[in-house]
This record gives C-alpha cells, structure tokens and sequence, in this order.
C-alpha cells in the first residue's frame, strides 16, 4: 500500500471522481471544498459509475487549506479560470520533496504552477474523462478516464519517465484508473488541443455538439483547418504533430455519439468559460516564436466576447 | 421628364422604396411582385419615411414577367439568394439598348448578370438604406438612402463615369434620392464589404449589435482585422483602400445608434443568409489571384453552417 498522501483541490465532476478512486483503493486522501463542504463533510462522496457505483461515508474533508495536513501529491483538479486562488492554496499544503500534479486544461498552466512552488516537482495530466457533478458530494462518471502523465521541467523540455511519474502513475492504477506515461509533455498538450480548439470553441460559438460540426461541409472542414493550425503551433514549439493524428482525430469524433462539449456545458450552465488556458496561452506561446494562427485568434476573440457579455449580463441581473 | 421606363425586379423594402420614388416623381414603372401581389395590385403601395410618407393607390403590378413590358431600366433588388431566378427574369424584359441596375449585396453579382444579358449595359449600385418591408405593399424607410453608381465591364475595368450612369443618376435624383457615380464599381464594391464583412458576420455569429462589438476590445479588434483582411482582398485585385478608409469606418460605427445589421435581421427572420455574394465571392476572387483571406474564411465557414442548419431544421419541423 503507498505511503503517499493526496491533497485533492478542486473536489468536483474531475477532482472528485479521481480522490475518491484513490480512498477506496486505501489511499490517504484529503479533499478540499467550497460550496459542497457542509454537506461533504457529514455525507461523505457518492460516485455512479459504469464502472461500478460507489459512495464513501467518511472522506477528510476541509473549507480550509490552512486546516490542511502538508501531502505528498497535491492534485490541482480546480478549472483553469479558478487558478488565481494556486498562490494562496499551494505553498503551505505541498511538502518539500512533494509533487503538484497539473489535471487541467490547456496549455502552459504547468509554468504557472512553477511560479508558485519553486523547486517542487510539477507533473502534467492530460485527462480522457466524461463525468459530471449532479448534486452536492454526488459525481456521475459516464464514461472514459484515462491520464497521460508528463513531467514538468523549466521551458517544457521533456523530462521522459522520471520516477515520481512512476509512482504516481502505479497509485493511480491501483485505484482502477488506466495510465499511460508521455515522455514529452508539452508535445502531449498540443495534441490535445488537436480536439479541444476546434470543438470546444465552435461548440460554444455555434450552439452545436460535435456529430453537427462533422455532418455540415462547411464545419467540417473548419474544424481541419484549425486542428492544422493547432499543429503549426506545435511545431513554433520543436513539437511534430503527424498529419495522420489528425485524419485520427477526426475519424474518431465522426464515430463518437453525439457530444457536448465541455466547454458547452460550462456555457450552458452559466459558469466561466477556459478560454485563456485553451486558446489564449497556445496562441501566445506561438505568437512568441513568430507564428500566428489567425483562425484559432478568431475563434479566442469570439469566446472572449460570448464570455464577458454574459458576464457583464449577470452581474447587471444579480 | 424622363422617357425611361423602370422595372422593378423584387418589390421590397428596397425595391419597393426606390420603385416608389421614382413612380411619385412621374415616372414609368412595373413591378414585379410574388407573395404581396394580389394586394398591391389593389390597394397600391404605402411608404412611411422620413422624409415624408405617401402612397400609391395605382401601380403597375405583375406577378408573371411574361406579361410585363420590355423596360429600359431593369432594377435587380432581389436578395442574392434569389438569383438563381434572373435567367428566367432578366432576358425577356430588357431593351436592347437598356440596362440592368444591380441593387445588390456583395460582390461580382454583375458578372452573373452579364453571363445572362450579355451585351447590354450593366451599372451596379450601393445602397445605403436602412427600411423595413412592415406588412403587405407597406414599407417603412428608416434611415439614409444614398445610392453610389459604378458602371460595369468585364473583369471589372473602371469604365469611369459614362452616360447611361448619368441619365440613371438624374432619373433618380428628380425622385429625391440623394445620389454619387464612382469611377470603378469593383473599388467601391470593395469598400462597402469593410463595413458589411464584419458587421454582418458578426452580428449573426455571435447575436450583438453593432454597439456591443464596438464596446467589447476583443470583438473591437476582430472587426478591425477583418477589415483589414477586406482590404488585403481588395489589394489582390488591384484596388487599394488605405488605412485611414478603415479608421473612419470604426470611428463611425462607435458613433453610430446601436444597430441591427440587415443579416441578422434576416437570420431572426429565418430568412436565408446572403453569405455567397458578401462572403463567398470577395474569398473566391482573392483565392484566384492567390491570397487567403482566413480570418473571413472561418466567418464564411461558420455563417454557412449556421445557414444550413437553420434550413434543416425548418424543414423538418414544415
């Protein structure tokens, strides 16, 4: 049984699914909580699953980082447009010879966290998962779960399989949940964003799931342009994404069921939307090494209207 | 008086009001009518404007061009989406020595006309009118109503002022519509998408009003590139807006009342979009000469599918 300790931020549809897995598997794990904590804290977690249902009475529960025993493994499982808070909640709760592990979106959010805790290990999840919180302490897991993990060095330079990796990925497994390692992961990231940029932007722009986007000519094909654009990017970064991951990524949306997006369902459900971990950071990060990508800057300045005005559109109704 | 008899191909809120005009100022005109025939050939026509409201009690009207006679000035003030009904229109109803006046949207909507009438003349107009058809035979003119005239001749060579653009412009000038004639059709052709692209697009896209664009900086900046790109279209053929055309179309439109644009009025209309001749076609010429337009592109791309699937859903739901 490992000795490690996890502190789960972000006790939600991602943080909460994958921090309970590891307490079933026996692990030590301490969640942290906002709006759920009272109820949490007396009820415990409840996960549905295709893999099997579960629900933990007990869970360590707090509303306090401050309350919060250092841990080994800090899991940042908050949204990247919750990050503002990492300075606070970070320095105090990662022991020294700890890790920060990074499950989020987007790109670059590793080098946020560095400014934050030094030294600290830093490692990247690329996670596969279809879940979502449909009630205080209540998860629904519907489908997928996978993690890629990737280590963290200064300027994204591979770090390959380094231990730490490897024991967290074995904790992970031991909680069911199916691993894979990157040895390169920045070049994991920018392949993610192949699907993310083109679907979860248009999703939101054009109220649309994603077997709507393939079936019309004309999305279709835009969807292509921008996945050439996100490899381009790629590429201003030393990274090769091959034209075939992209006639892949393609082939497998035109065969999902039909899917709302994850950023749809923020929009949907009125919450902020990750434009600046998405979009605005990959495209700031080729714009440093000389390369636009016009299409994809289209799309970000489209969702960054759609985002303020409903911004500006609730506080006036609040 | 003027000799010169008109007919008016589309009697709506634009035809209808310039038709108007020029039967009040004595004139001889036919209009040809669909849905709203019967009752115009009546009752008349009804126009509320600005300038002052009149009605026509008596007006030569038709709902079949074969029974129309042959006019010296044919008046196209169809939606572009109509066109595909000129081959059938056009032939049979203008003079020899007559001409065709384009009163339409977008661009190279004169080289389809001239694939139909061949020889005769051909001058394309900009109309900058804000009217609304608001019932049967009734039309509500709103604001402005200039219209700029260029001459047409293959491949678009100006063809500077010529006589027939004059004789047009005084016809229209006795009814009190306030008129300019432009040395090269294309250039001002070009022009007028440095408005109509952005704003257009925009506006359906992302559900906003000319105000809401201006006043968000992302959007503000995506008109702005858009503009620029119109400009780089123009440039591939020759012609050149300069930079300060574009400052002053910005400064414009934040001092302008907030404003629905005539494309986002005919998507809540669910009427069809006119995305070939303002977007379709000024792509199609600068990829001819070798440029790519691609932040217009992704517009394009996405007003066609919101197009599109509009239509589908209409008729499954007729």
């Amino acid at each position: 049984m490992s000795e490690r300790s996890y502190a789960i931020i972000g006790t939600g549809a991602l943080g909460g699914f994958y921090g309970a897995k590891l307490q079933k598997a026996g692990l030590d794990v301490h969640f942290l909580l906002k709006s759920d904590y009272e109820y949490v804290s007396k009820s415990g977690l409840v996960i549905e699953s295709k893999d099997g249902d579960f629900t933990l009475t007990q869970v360590n529960a707090y509303n306090d980082v401050e309350k919060m025993p250092p841990c080994d493994v800090v899991v940042v499982a908050l949204k990247t447009t919750q990050n503002h808070l990492l300075p606070q909640i970070l320095p105090p709760l990662v022991k020294d010879d700890g890790v920060v592990l990074v499950l989020q979106n987007g790109l670059a959010v590793e080098e946020e966290v560095a400014k934050i805790v030094g030294n600290v290990s830093i490692i990247g999840g690329l996670c596969f998962l279809c879940s979502n919180k449909v009630g205080e302490g209540h998860i629904r897991h519907l489908d997928y779960g996978q993690i890629t993990l990737g280590g963290y060095a200064s300027g994204y330079d591979p770090t390959g399989i380094t231990d730490k990796m490897q024991q967290i990925a074995d904790d992970l497994k031991s909680a069911g949940i199916s691993m894979e390692l990157a040895e390169d992961l920045l070049l994991g990231r920018w392949k993610k964003l192949v699907w993310n940029i083109p679907y979860n932007g248009l999703s939101v722009i054009l109220n649309a799931r994603t077997d709507e986007l393939m079936s019309y000519i004309h999305t279709r094909k835009l969807v292509e342009q921008l996945m050439y654009e996100v490899a381009a990017g790629s590429f201003s970064c030393g990274r090769i994404i091959p034209d075939s991951f992209i006639q892949t990524m393609l082939d497998y949306t035109v065969k999902m069921k039909p899917y709302r997006t994850s950023m749809k369902i923020d929009y949907d459900e009125r919450r902020p939307l990750e434009v600046e971990a998405i979009f605005g950071n990959p495209l700031r990060k080729a714009h440093s090494r000389g390369v636009d990508l016009p299409q994809i800057s289209c799309i970000y300045q489209q969702l960054k209207f759609l985002d303020e005005i409903r911004k500006v559109g609730d506080r006036q109704n609040a």
